[in-house]
């Protein structure tokens, strides 16, 4: 148990623009919008004819687009019928669930080439919708009824460290401001400004109209203020990832045939999924996340790679504190100890770990279902040394991981790539 | 491409009672009593710690339950915690699609035993919404603003079926005659009379209200009497299939520890899974289902078999010109021939080609998202000797076919089954 029969690689990868595109864009348009993209970083191309099946991520198309059954229409729209088009489904795991399966087919020998979807096209509904959406992926019976929408369960657990490790907002800013740091180097994310550029934006709107210009010294000052009102306490507006229409693609290739496309595939090292209870009241910690230690444990395992092998990661920041739970739970860092590292700046791009290169949730934007393959094509991105404008990290990158979380943390997948 | 590098078994399945069955049972209820029934199946025993994953099959538990991310709940009710635990979609072949991605993980060697669900609880919306939320599988951008919900739809293929090839109203009807005498002997059905049970008793009721007792000679009287009336033309209220909440588990085993659980395990010899645009316009055919011939062709090829070698099949009769087409489609008739076959009662239960003997969809019922694996465990059942009541068959069975339809033909998985 726990081993591959055969090895998997990505042979292409690519993503449409993240970002409020409905009615622009519906589901579709964002999966063509990606499949075009991915078909450009094929070496030596790839045809729906060398494709043996089409695995879609998506978390609710049947909520926020009334739907459902995604996955034939998805396969129909890039010349795949009447091949497999299976949908999968884990929260906002949904597509990292996708990728998963994909690379456990190619693995099982019944297909050879699969090409992984992930969508998910979000403001179709209006936001107060949305947050009602995705709270169906708590637990309906115990949380909904409450009031337990996402935010408000990851203020709980954000509370919970805070209280346990002596955390503080300040912390959770700094996670923040580096994901926007890197989102503004990546033309595919929904925003692509600093917080330093918001505030002095700000600044200048509020010069315009005659008004009182507050003296921010800083992003801190910024984010404290009114222009980032709280949410749920202690989380504010700028702790949370995006409401986003956007899509992925990424090729996978078992090794024999992997040669047909590129001589540069990324191998896929280790994949791993855990679970939890739906509810946080039925976990024993509130601070750490086990699907996220079961998967990563499982994942490592497989690639035989221990956390401090990992040179770049992205990490599901669908909240600030999400980003600090994952660097901890994945063993990057001791529990309690995250926090210090990203004072130190040890994620940022130029540091030791990059972590969300690509802008992370909290910039780049986060469709739900899309999220996890997303993930893969900045990971891709970055071991081919083509992330964009001035995203790309300074050294060579052999081996990175994925983290992909699903509710508050009810489904982890976490995958392992090297080069 | 084509082969599994691993040889995989059912160990033990089980269903819940079908039927009518919210408020009293939900998702969580309906998977324990599953569990609870496929437990009892497994010769030797099997607990949590034998299991390496568990894998949802599910249509819609976010608009029948707006409740989503089921899977970790139902991995976690039956102790599964934290092991992978992703949910499958494809409309109504969900649980067909969970089955056949366990059959592949397995396979791939990356778990060894996966307990497979279907779930799915569609009472808690009342009927009107549940045909919307079952028209989502339609193509929500073409089909559903014109109307055509799934009975209008199947009706369009039958009414095609009728012109090219001559079938009838009363070769519909002698379907469901067929599957109701098989559901009546299921205790685990929805509908447990046949056609004539039910004409008995009206005649009873009339009687004993003072009304006039009418003079049906025979089924086919009482079936195109307005007690049977028309929902979409040639389609009556006795063609479609049921509203239904219920739940199948179905445990998977490597060959290598298949044996630890059971001395007769039923092996997978096959399985397939094919796609179509999710439109009918969009077809090539109205009479015949691509997504079907395409994943019976690859089950069969796997299983190295043709399709006069199955002894016994369930097939996806969501409504009585359905369980027509697949008996054609899957290449036991040829096209225009099934009710012929039908006619000569070879798809009774003593019959030369058995189908249906669980009572179908027809009859059983049809929790949409628990259907294939529901198939998966009637087909265990008449392998293994053990069906209910008058149902199970007078031979041995060896060889026999499972096909789960999702949609108007969408998606279909069909998996061939071996002693």
């Amino acid at each position: 148990m726990g081993k591959l029969a055969r090895k998997v690689a990505i042979v292409g990868a690519g993503m449409s623009k993240f970002g409020r595109l409905f009615p622009l864009k519906r589901n579709p348009d964002l999966w063509i919008d990606a499949w075009m993209a991915a078909l450009k970083t094929v070496d030596n191309g790839i045809e729906p004819k060398d494709i043996d099946a089409c695995y879609v991520g998506n978390y609710s198309s049947d909520l926020f687009n009334h739907q459902g059954h995604l996955g034939p229409q998805m396969a129909n729209l890039v010349g795949l019928t009447p091949k497999p088009a299976p949908r999968f489904e884990g929260a906002c795991a949904s597509s990292g669930i996708a990728l998963r399966q994909a690379i456990i087919a190619i693995a099982s020998g019944i297909h050879d080439v699969i090409a992984v979807a992930g969508v998910e096209c979000m403001n179709e509904l209006p936001t107060s919708l949305v947050t009602d959406a995705l709270a169906t992926a708590s637990d309906v019976l115990f949380e909904y009824p409450a009031g337990a929408t996402f935010p408000g369960l990851y203020a709980t657990v954000a509370s919970a460290h805070f209280h346990k490790f002596g955390t503080t907002a300040e912390d959770l800013m700094r996670v923040g401001i580096k994901n926007h740091i890197n989102g503004k180097e990546n033309p595919f994310a929904q925003m692509q400004s600093s917080i330093k550029d918001m505030m002095e934006k700000k600044k200048v709107k509020l010069e315009s109209q005659g008004r009182e210009v507050p003296d921010w010294k800083d992003e801190f000052d910024y984010l404290k203020s009114s222009s980032n009102p709280m949410i749920a306490s202690p989380l504010r507006l700028f702790d949370c990832s995006l409401v986003t229409d956007g899509a992925a693609c990424v090729f996978l290739a078992a090794a024999d045939v992997a040669k047909n496309f590129t001589d540069t595939p990324i191998w896929i090292a280790g994949t791993g999924q855990g679970s939890a209870s739906l509810s946080l009241h039925d976990r024993d910690s509130l601070t750490s996340f086990i699907a996220t230690r079961e998967a990563s444990r499982q994942a490592y395992q497989m690639a035989g790679m221990k956390p401090k092998d990992i040179q770049i990661a992205e990490v599901h920041d669908c909240f600030t504190i999400a980003e600090i739970l994952a660097m901890e739970d994945l063993g990057f860092y001791e529990k309690g100890k995250a926090v210090d590292a990203i004072k130190n700046k040890e994620s940022y791009r130029d540091g030791d770990l990059p972590i969300n290169t690509s802008g992370g949730l909290k910039s780049k934007g986060h469709p739900v279902g899309a999220t996890g393959a997303a993930q893969a094509v900045e990971i891709f991105k970055q071991m081919r040394g083509i992330a964009e404008r001035n995203r790309q990290v300074k050294f060579d990158v052999e081996r990175a991981l994925t983290h992909n979380l699903g509710g508050s943390g009810g489904t982890c997948v976490v995958t392992v790539y090297q080069k």
